[in-house]
């Protein structure tokens, strides 16, 4: 046993030894993660029916640097600004990451003087936030916008983004949504006519803004206990807060005898109408409702706001379904743009940001549980030879159908066995083999095997390309 | 005069006020840019001609957070590390901008115990240089990245990378271009065989990495007077970086007596002779110079390395041509993955880089020069009234056609002017109209007119999608 203790004790020091060697930690950074080629593939398909739909609806693509100079940000996202990554002062100019798209959007239509504008920005942004990865949450995301800037009629171009998001939704097929519609003019005004204080409209919206996720009571007591609003104020924010619906509700408000003295929620009442009824004429009122709980975190909009959330996961195979929240959220933001501009020139704006990490989780998910089988490359077919000595053969018949546009690849040995190869073309779903024996080699052809079903061919060579690109062009 | 002078200071006064309003600077971070859609468009065609080339080699994809860790890239730049980009320390991990795809690449095999694979990865990277922006120096830049890794037959992978570069290069029309190649076990070699130190290898290699920028003479200065070689040293060092050619240059040096004795010397020259064979099958050894004086900067290079660069510039129609240097580099690196796993396994690798901003500066000033209009968005109709009042028709005529799955757009106005409308597609290049008005509504048709021809034709309704896809699908 003295043996055996020794013999662990001398096995332990060397593994200490090797920690000691390599002592940093193999991981990304807190709250990120690697992409490999199975969730590439899975988050393309994604990425594709977002930018199809952009693309769809007449979007310019623009890109910015993922950094902005600190003061760019500064000052447009309220208490969220705690979460902005900064960089090192390494000399010459103070840098953040980018928070959103929306803030670099606005900085590039003041830089250019663009005052009419619709553009579509795939990039990630980033937020020192508590990650739940399980969840989709992560410091490191992706955000797909889409935004229309320019002074324009009222509602048109606000439509246009409850449609891109309805249509984006329903082709992920990702289940039952709802698309939250508000306007922050009739929540000023609601604050208005309930008795709050115009210096508390921002942190009582902040306390509304939580109504998704606690209860009414619960959000209450915040503003009567934390936020000093009296209870009579809470109870008629209540009232208020607590109601959602269509075209109805709309109408109601607009008789509320205390709302409709109000000016600014009359205007958002009267543009809310006016928005139903473009989307009663787009198909999708089903899917969209008014819901005066909606608050949004961001300080910069300034009308129409939005969210759609999955109602259920409608993923049957998975045990524990990943509860998802948000996966789209959006508004006006008629002034930011003046926030850069020397002049302060306004630029009406507004835009949809979908959230593809929550939905990339989920088709993930999905992925896993099915058996469905991603292909991770998209090879045609694999030169491959069955008799040694013919890598230089090998070499030249590739080097043939790459130049010739075909999707080919080869195993990387001399002398590579032919069941090895054959195993190659199953395990990463290459579709044919191309194999080059001498007899081929003196008759001019090439065998071509079909691995699904096993059937060979010889193929003269010079019509080798063709036949492959016939052959995969089925698939 | 004095009327005018206080006229002036009034205005000066004003302006110097507007500033002090908004006295942050409107621009992106220094060495940075934004891609406005024209940008975006040739990019794009860049990306693909990459993309399409690595897909063609059955490369996976993969994408890793933009930053990591900042001890995962400690260590691996030699003297670049000071140009990595810190991020401040705001609790937490210690983190750095990723200043290559490679170091990242070489931590996700490790990480992820992979000892085998091709993949590719599209991305940005950051390096705090001396932007010189016209030459295309950023200090946000893409790279597009192609590594094999895994333990493979000599010198296979390594021609294949090479390839890769002859097609993108080829494929890119950007004129004539030369792959220069050298291996640093024969550079290494050279220096030993040289009469330099063990200790001075790599700050000698520095110096030979120069010689494509200022001319031998000021090198050998920097090597004898400021590094301390001996000048016989480096006069030997200067016969051997002048020496450029293909195999026969090879079969020379491996007759040459002191080379020829040098065990790394023998092996660098033994696979370059390989290497140069595979590249005869693939047919590119035209591009192809072995070049002695190739160095490259980077530390983690342990076999082959090669640079592609442009001869000179085809570009007839622009004044002042761009100089570009490298377009794209890379080589071998055997021992990186094994810094990154905790029992120091090696993962043999090869690997090349794109570098796309030159590539892209190039094609921008062409595009800019000749009369090509690009188009920036796909559009293929636009929905357009001729009278007023029908913007409830347009709405549901255009909602109908995104559903189709049809590109179309509308102008954003409750009633726009016909010429206004058609004036919008000569400027954004959308070749067709769908145009409704009372009596096409009332007969079931919809207007189609071709913008090129001024043809217009009554369409049905119910075949308006098709009847557009085919109008569009011939361009």
């Amino acid at each position: 046993i003295a043996k055996e203790v020794a013999k662990l004790l001398e096995m332990k020091a060397q593994l200490g030894e090797d920690e000691g060697k390599h002592k940093f930690v193999l991981k990304t950074p807190k709250g990120t993660r690697d992409y490999g080629p199975k969730q590439m593939a899975i988050r393309e398909r994604v990425f594709n029916a977002i930018v199809s739909c952009f693309k769809r609806h007449g979007a310019e693509v623009i890109d910015t640097p993922v950094f902005e100079l600190k003061e760019t940000l500064t000052g447009k996202y309220g208490e969220d600004s705690k979460l902005i990554y900064d960089l090192k002062d390494q000399g010459g100019e103070l840098l953040s990451l980018r928070y959103d798209l929306t803030v670099p959007f606005a900085r590039y239509l003041a830089m250019n003087k663009v005052t009419s504008m619709k553009r579509y920005h795939v990039a990630k942004v980033y937020r020192r936030d508590n990650p739940a990865m399980t969840r989709g949450r992560y410091r490191e995301f992706y955000q797909c916008d889409f935004d229309i800037a320019g002074q324009f009629d009222p509602m048109i171009p606000d439509a246009e983004c409850l449609k891109i998001v309805h249509e984006i939704l329903s082709d992920l097929q990702l289940g039952d949504f709802v698309i939250k519609v508000n306007d922050r003019r009739i929540l000023d005004g609601m604050f208005a006519v309930c008795g709050v204080p115009d210096s508390k409209f921002r942190t009582i919206c902040s306390s509304v803004d939580k109504l998704d996720k606690v209860p009414w009571e619960e959000v209450r007591s915040e503003m009567v206990g934390e936020k000093g609003l009296s209870p009579e104020a809470a109870d008629r924010i209540g009232e208020y807060v607590q109601l959602h619906g269509g075209l109805e509700l709309i109408e109601r408000l607009l008789q509320d005898p205390k709302l409709s003295q109000n000016k600014l929620a009359k205007e958002g009442l009267g543009d809310m109408k006016l928005l139903f009824e473009y989307l009663t004429l787009f198909g999708i009122t089903g899917k969209i409702s008014f819901d005066l709980s909606l608050a949004r975190g961001l300080d910069y909009y300034t009308g129409v706001i939005f969210e759609a959330v999955l109602l259920h996961q409608e993923n049957e195979h998975v045990e524990e379904p990943v509860s998802v929240g948000s996966v789209a959220g959006g508004g006006r933001y008629d002034g930011l743009v003046g926030m850069f501009d020397p002049k302060g020139r306004k630029v009406p704006c507004v835009g949809v940001s979908i959230g593809i990490e929550r939905i990339f989780s989920i088709l993930e998910q999905r992925v896993e549980a099915s058996e469905e089988k991603i292909r991770t490359t998209e090879t045609q077919v694999l030169v491959a030879s069955a008799q040694k000595k013919l890598l230089e053969e090998r070499l030249k018949l590739i080097s043939e159908l790459w130049d010739g546009g075909i999707k080919a690849e080869m195993l990387y040995k001399k002398n590579p066995k032919l069941l090895n190869q054959l195993q190659y073309c199953e395990d990463t779903g290459i579709p044919l083999v191309a194999i080059v024996g001498e007899q081929e080699l003196k008759d001019g052809v090439v065998k071509l095997r079909i691995v699904a079903t096993r059937e060979e061919v010889n193929v003269r060579r010079e019509s080798l390309v063709e036949e492959i690109r016939i052959r995969t062009s089925q698939c």
